[in-house]
């Protein structure tokens, strides 16, 4: 039914998104994509674990209708929520960012001790502590929730004075706990990680999610015969259920290339 | 229809408007009022207007359905985007924010120069400027869009290094056209005030709506003859569309007083 040649799908609530499927395209360079972003009903990462699987529902309704053949969940906040339920009713084969994430800060800690930040929602699913536990019993985990890092990105402030005294009063709990390994369990703090690494300082290594999920989608299409052929440059669409317009300026920032046309949709 | 007894309706997309509620609260001691946050797709701020007028439209029709008695859209945007539907199609009074923050701050300007700051859709819309030019013909007013204070406001930094840091960033530009008033056009900035007011320096008079949005509501009432009877503390209720838990907890900082429930509805 998935045909090689049918696009990955990839969804987020808004922008943040992007920095994944940069990598994915890194990574996967003939693979087609249809990317969503819920720009109608962004921010997940403040909103409740019932509406945000009702709104991941709507977002991978409008991509199965695309005729996907492997979803991407590109939003922390949906992946600590809605991934089982995503995973148990579709067809297709459903990757969140936590798990690739978790095992990338697993695989980069010496001394055991990891700090995670992300969203109010994330933090507070307890998805990452539990991930880790599981692929490394013991792991020392101390998160912290950075509400307003989504606000700072999107206003592309991503380094200067604003960003590094925010990123001082988030951190400074989670540096005092001794940890080697900071993750960015969000998909916007990529775009802040210069203003996060001058705070965090040179003896922490800083890991997100963005290579790590890229990795695994090629994984699983090599494992199931479902890679595209390298035949050409490959199709991208972007869809959002709001504003395209004001979409098309985070391409710089956030996917590093220009978007030139984005479809509105709606569920 | 409308008995005098019958609540007043507000809405806002979350938390911000509880700032005009408690004017109203203090100017209307005896009236009941239902207030609606949808904190399911907040913020508005940085949406389109064709869906900030969707969900405008939602919201309205809940507290319609709560037999109010007057709708006050406790927030900026909606009263840029949908006040203009929002009169056609209801069979209550409808009253925004923008003309009773406008005319407050033409009362206030001596030099004939305001500045306005508001979310990304409010200053897009120009209503404020075209408000504020049917008042006053001929006042120079400039605008400036500040995104991140809602967020801001909504993680409870109401004043300190970070909200001084943005204000200064923000502010400068408008600071530099020598107005000497400064109207803040976002129910949430009253909780910036402080910060706001400090960059602004002693020389520039700071107004917001929500004063003159109980004061012109009052006279409403007057006028129609709709005002509740004084006989004891009126009933208030409070309703979002997401996470009831965790909107109580804005009571103090935006209310000013205890929110003891919160009931969940959805449009």
């Amino acid at each position: 039914m998935h045909e090689p040649g049918a696009p990955l799908g990839i969804f987020d609530s808004g922008v943040g998104g992007l920095t994944v499927l940069r990598r994915i395209m890194d990574r996967l360079p003939h693979e087609p994509v249809v990317y969503l972003g819920d720009t109608a009903r962004v921010p997940y990462g403040t909103k409740s674990a019932e509406t945000v699987v009702r709104y991941a529902r709507g977002c991978a309704r409008i991509l199965m209708d695309r005729q996907i053949k492997l979803l991407v969940v590109a939003c922390n906040t949906a992946s600590a929520y809605a991934i089982d339920a995503l995973r148990d009713e579709l067809s297709v084969p459903v990757l969140g960012v936590i798990e690739p994430g978790a095992q990338r800060a697993v695989n980069a800690t010496r001394s055991g001790r990891i700090g995670v930040i992300g969203t109010a929602g994330t933090i507070a699913s307890g998805r990452y502590q539990s991930v880790i536990e599981s692929l490394a019993p013991g792991t020392f985990v101390a998160c912290k929730a950075c509400p307003l890092f989504v606000p700072l990105a999107e206003e592309g402030w991503s380094d200067g004075e604003v960003p590094r005294a925010i990123a001082e009063t988030y951190l400074r709990e989670i540096l005092d706990r001794d940890v080697d390994t900071l993750l960015l369990g969000c998909t916007h703090y990529p775009v802040l990680r210069e203003a996060i690494a001058a705070v965090a300082g040179p003896g922490i290594a800083i890991v997100d999610s963005a290579d790590a999920t890229a990795e695994v989608v090629a994984e699983i299409l090599s494992a199931m015969d479902y890679a595209a052929e390298a035949d050409g440059a490959p199709v991208y669409s972007y869809l959002v259920t709001d504003a395209p317009q004001s979409f098309a300026r985070f391409g710089d920032l956030f996917l590093g290339r220009t978007i030139a046309r984005v479809d509105w949709v709606d569920f």
